[in-house]
């Protein structure tokens, strides 16, 4: 089993070699696309650092295809506030945090190819006391298909199954409670997979168990998510395990989302269509603005807001 | 001096006149702008109620020279939930409350003409235990104008030395401190008034003063908040001197907004102007759903989400 550094290590170099090939293909994407007069996009790579410990990547592309899409690597270094302490396990005991992870969100031209959001990261509390990961990606179609939620859907299930037949219903449902917009009364999207504190009790074997749900992440009518937590959290799976999932996660990402964007970029669409897409990223926005707890904690925690915000429609119209 | 139920009546029916009045005045501007080939704006109205209790009317117009401006006004009546009492003076006591307002978000077509906000209110808690005046108004310019910013200023000073040569200084550096971005270290436009809790405890002349600090508004780094709490809840006012302030700011926005937009809205812009305006606008939602406290307390207890958004504007674009 390699050691605490080398894992990090590890973790670290797998998200940046998601990042290359995800750009590798969303670029053939841009080039097979030849019936637009636009330019084809590249990605304009962006490395950024923060004072207080964190430095990453930013790759953009402005497209034909990919109206905006941003993926980013970052790695942070630091010690929780004294007011997150008391929401992360571990924490209180020893705040300091290491996190590594990917994060992509794609706001496509054409309303008749699905948005899409994905992103994995590896967690260590203290002096490696607590380690576990997090992500998921989910689908957001302008105006929903089956047959792309249906693929993209069994693209994770697959993933998941690999791992744990168990984690895909549970992943799920998650995913549906986490990215749901109440104010809205609304799903954000067509759902996918999310996880968090994937490994946390088995990853630390010397330490009692935690229930996540004690940081105040679960509450009232939110069965799903504690649902998720439980699961996530006792898995039994040991670094390489847990590794192995987060980046078969990645993997399905990038078998299947190219798919669904090759099958529908050569579709025509209306003047309605995109008016359509522009008020339903209306509801991007505001989700991620109100409720995304990344966006939220990154920007009240002085993280960097061009990684942070980066995840912002290009254009959006609200009523 | 009026019975609790004649002043909420005095201030429900100010709150109605001072929307007919605006709603008339914008309706002028759009039939002076000849130069324009897009149909002359007029305002729709939606009345909506709530079940838990509240009521208000939307009026929306999307014109020639408003892109769109949305003015609300509502009565809401009922009880504070468990989580917010803490923070609202009186409401542990009884957490009833009533409160009657307008306000107001206009976001205009030309880059040349500011964006505004305005905002007047009432509130009781528990059975007129409590009582205080909010409000203010702030102008968003897409690109200041030395002149706009100190006539929009002048206007609020004028009504704040009619009632209290203190007030406006200090309200003045409430709203700057108020409408600041922290993730983006910006303001959000060139400021106006800011002030809440007026008359708290004058108008409770019968309890013991309290300071609207401890309820959790103030902290580290809110000097001018804290400040402007202090002036504003301890200010020497009767009810009706509350509400002849209250209506006076509602007039000085009507007389020097409207003054504004016919100075700009003739101007001729270019379409980085527009693209400008586009961008600067999402830092304006970045702050609305981020930051405000009444769109996050809204949404949060259950407010109509069609008025309390009706503040987002039409289009936007983020980098």
């Amino acid at each position: 089993m390699p050691t605490i550094d080398a894992k990090k290590k590890l973790a670290e170099q797998w998200f940046r070699e998601l990042r290359d090939m995800i750009c590798g293909e969303f670029e053939l994407l841009e080039n097979e696309l030849t019936q637009s007069s636009a330019p084809v996009g590249k990605f304009l790579r962006t490395p950024w650092q923060r004072p207080k410990g964190g430095k990453g990547e930013i790759s953009m592309m402005k497209g034909r295809v990919f109206e905006k899409v941003g993926v980013n690597i970052s790695t942070m270094d630091g010690e929780f506030s004294e007011q997150f302490r008391k929401e992360i396990p571990g924490a209180t005991e020893d705040p300091r945090f290491w996190a590594s992870g990917i994060s992509l969100v794609a706001h496509m031209h054409s309303p008749k190819v699905p948005a899409v959001h994905m992103n994995t990261r590896m967690i260590v509390v203290g002096d490696a006391a607590r380690i576990w990961f997090g992500g998921g990606g989910d689908l957001n179609p302008m105006v929903s298909v089956v047959e792309d939620t249906r693929d993209f859907h069994a693209a994770f299930r697959q993933a998941c199954n690999t791992t744990d037949a168990a984690f895909y219903p549970v992943f799920k449902a998650w995913c549906d409670e986490y990215f749901y917009i109440p104010h809205r009364n609304e799903a954000r999207g067509v759902g996918g997979i999310f996880y968090d504190y994937l490994g946390l009790n088995h990853l630390a074997p010397n330490l009692p168990p935690v229930s996540p749900g004690q940081f105040g992440k679960g509450g009232v009518g939110k069965e799903a998510t504690a649902r998720g937590m439980e699961i996530a959290s006792n898995a039994k799976l040991d670094w390489d395990g847990c590794f192995a999932f987060t980046k078969n996660v990645g993997r399905a990402f990038l078998d299947i989302y190219p798919q669904l964007v090759r099958r529908r970029m050569f579709e025509n669409f209306t003047a309605e269509d995109r008016e359509h897409q522009l008020h339903k990223r209306g509801r991007y926005a505001e989700y991620n603005l109100l409720y995304d707890r990344g966006t939220r904690f990154g920007l009240m925690t002085g993280g960097n807001p061009e990684a942070i915000l980066m995840s912002l429609p290009p254009e959006v119209k609200w009523a």
